[in-house]
């Protein structure tokens, strides 16, 4: 059975928990000779740009003892045909039915970076790239990024949380708290640090402006898990009364409604909040709050140089702990 | 004496034949923890886009223990002046006889991948640039597809060939059939897929419309090359016919004449040939025939989802085989 | 204490010795498989385009033992913030601060590669650039080649100048040549190759046009420490009587004044000087001199064929002392 990692939705809870456990195993003592996959080669496929995630997972793999192969199809951009039947007479030269065959030959695991159309939200919603992907692949898929979840992100973020609050977080007030950005942004971040603060139980509030909600269906899941776990999950506009006895406060910019199907209207809609900037006024507010973001961050536009570069500013955390959660993830695609 | 690796032509057969034999080796056991090139490096500069033959040689090398360093000069567009004497005050900023004697230095082959001009036939023709590389580098060149050969994909399909029909295929129907593609591409697979096949004693049909023949160069010495090993070679544009019977149908789009002095009746007369695409029809007519293809391939416009997916489709063989080849390559330059 | 490699003039002589002597040991005896780094990971972040030194960098970390990982933000051009407090509303993503602390995570030491912005001349003789990533990041960084610096290029330029001369250089006549050139470029090398033979105690002659002086800050730095070696320093715009018994010729193209705040004026004053072509008539003037150039260098424009190819030329040997100067560089960073 090929372990593909693409949704943490698709595992059980107990395979969150060991993988948190490997990764807290890593960032205890970093191991940097191990050789457990010496012989394996990761694959990396990058459609969008990355530096944390690149970097991070190439060091990954290397410090378990595997080779990485990164491409960069098209220079950072989309040159591969993904939909079945398609007539390829236009600008796409290949079809990942026939790119991710061979790569599969190649490697034992293909790590894949493929952000959100923001054309269809059916599509990006039920992951229609990604799938296309999984349906060509013979070796585990591993998520760097897809329309909708950052599962690697959502780990090393998991971790950042335990390591401030232990496993259980029970009674603690999580705030996913939308920021202006002058373009509307992807999802899968804000999608997957909300499944996260369910399934460890905290208390969250998505605090964003009327217009911008997340999925429905993400709320719903989330919802049920937090539930599941002891936590609870609403919904706010009110920037006061949710920072108020904030634990943690998560900043992230997203598109609003109309992002697909009517972008200038999200603009317009969008440029009307270009005061939803996190500011030290704004987490003053909170119970001392830490503070996440999974950068690359606007600074001074989404939030204050002051939050980030302040004691409780966890981000520098967040990254360090990409490589240590991808050390886990590659051990559990692997099964080392 | 340098072992450079640019055209199976300038190379005894026998040495053909222990490539292939040693392909088959790495083929029936991939060994991935070779050391023999340990403390080797291996460069490779493409001046134009790869997929496979990147991932695969960069493979290649790591698993017979070398490293490897790949360069995209201006980001996979050509940015060096090659010619002899040339006044650089223009776009180009360096010369490849200082480049190539630089990297010379460093690594002990490169690779390299420079498509044809299709502006200057002779030059293509003649190798020109690859030419001028030779005279640059101080270490063995392996030819990763210049303007008229691609010796590792030609290496990889005598493999795949071999395979399926042991090393002598004399008696044996391949047809080289022509495709309708929407750019005039090179001949630099054609060609070697051509003198593949009658390296190995194929009869040979080249299935083209009129004015798509390959050079006349090429199919003078494919002829010669086919007669003195058993098998044959003739043209025609017959699909039905040449198609009847065929044991082998490798699948390529090529530009035509005109392509190099007057692309506009080039682009005219192909077309009017969009009725080109291979369909199970087509493959119907032979002798339940095995596809090739090199990929990438425009599914849909070159050949048919159903023929490429089809249990006897050699793509995903072809594509596996570049890995086993290039070590075998490797090993050759390299005297391991 | 960080050990940041980023400007021979910050370091004791005694460094550039121990240096220049560790260097002269790897290029007695490339050792390929030293283990000496082993775990270690050097990261390389180039804002420009590089052959030489990513190539050189590479292999150098690689023979160490060490990984590397090298990223191109933005595909070569310039995608990071990194004033101090800047308000992020514009085209870039990302803040040096961030990036740069992230990445001091994940590896030991980050090259960086970032020319001169050639728009503000007192941010590019103060680093400015330079000086926000130094702030940022936790591990050593080595320059790579800054807006006024090439260190890498000044020890093995050094290092060049020692394999035909020795260690002292006094009564040996250097000639700094500048070249026509169809752009402004940078004067990150003739700054390194200045200091550098000042450091070396040659009788140094700047030769270049009215209107195109080095910075004064540097030229008085490089006088003193000229004297001080026993050498000297002058300033001409003669070419027969400043390459009159010339020992070596180093030719360079950099921008003249103006660049900065009337590129139009500089422009217009350096295709006056198109005669400036270094020819081997200019060479026979001096005392059977070696010639010098970093690379790359634009053949028949800068400097003719002849000139490059010719027997004392040593390009060939700066760029191979390259791979040598940054494993002593390494060595120094890592304290191996």
């Amino acid at each position: 059975m090929t372990r593909h990692f693409v949704d943490w939705r698709q595992l059980p809870l107990s395979d969150w928990t060991a993988c948190l456990e490997r990764a807290q195993v890593h960032a205890s003592a970093r191991e940097r000779l191990d050789q457990r996959a010496a012989g394996r080669a990761l694959g990396m496929v990058f459609f969008n740009p990355s530096l944390r995630t690149r970097a991070s997972m190439e060091l990954a793999a290397a410090e378990l003892g595997a080779r990485c192969l990164t491409l960069n199809p098209g220079q950072g951009t989309w040159s591969f045909e993904w939909r079945d039947g398609a007539v390829m007479d236009g600008a796409f030269v290949e079809h990942v039915r026939d790119a991710f065959g061979v790569l599969s030959s190649y490697v034992d695991a293909i790590g894949v970076r493929v952000f959100a159309s923001l054309k269809n939200y059916a599509e990006d919603r039920d992951e229609a790239v990604f799938s296309a992907l999984l349906r060509a692949s013979r070796v585990p898929l591993i998520n760097l990024e897809s329309a909708f979840w950052h599962p690697c992100q959502a780990l090393a973020d998991g971790l950042a949380l335990q390591q401030q609050f232990g496993a259980q977080c029970q009674q603690k007030k999580f705030v996913l708290a939308w920021c202006y950005h002058p373009k509307a942004l992807p999802m899968a971040v804000p999608n997957s640090a909300l499944t996260t603060a369910a399934r460890m139980g905290f208390d969250i509030t998505v605090l964003r402006p009327e217009g911008f909600d997340l999925d429905a269906q993400v709320m719903d899941y989330s919802r049920e898990l937090a539930h599941a776990q002891g936590g609870s999950l609403r919904i706010s506009s009110d920037r006061d009364a949710s920072l108020a006895g904030a634990n943690v406060v998560y900043a992230k910019a997203w598109g609003g409604v109309g992002a697909y199907d009517d972008p200038a209207r999200e603009q317009a809609a969008r440029e009307a909040q270009r005061s939803w900037r996190l500011s030290t006024r704004d987490l003053a507010l909170g119970d001392d709050p830490y503070f996440m973001h999974c950068l690359p961050v606007r600074r001074n536009v989404e939030v204050d140089d002051a939050v980030i570069d302040a004691p409780r500013s966890l981000t520098q955390a967040q990254a360090m702990n990409r490589l240590h959660a991808q050390k886990a993830i590659l051990e559990w695609v692997w099964q080392l």
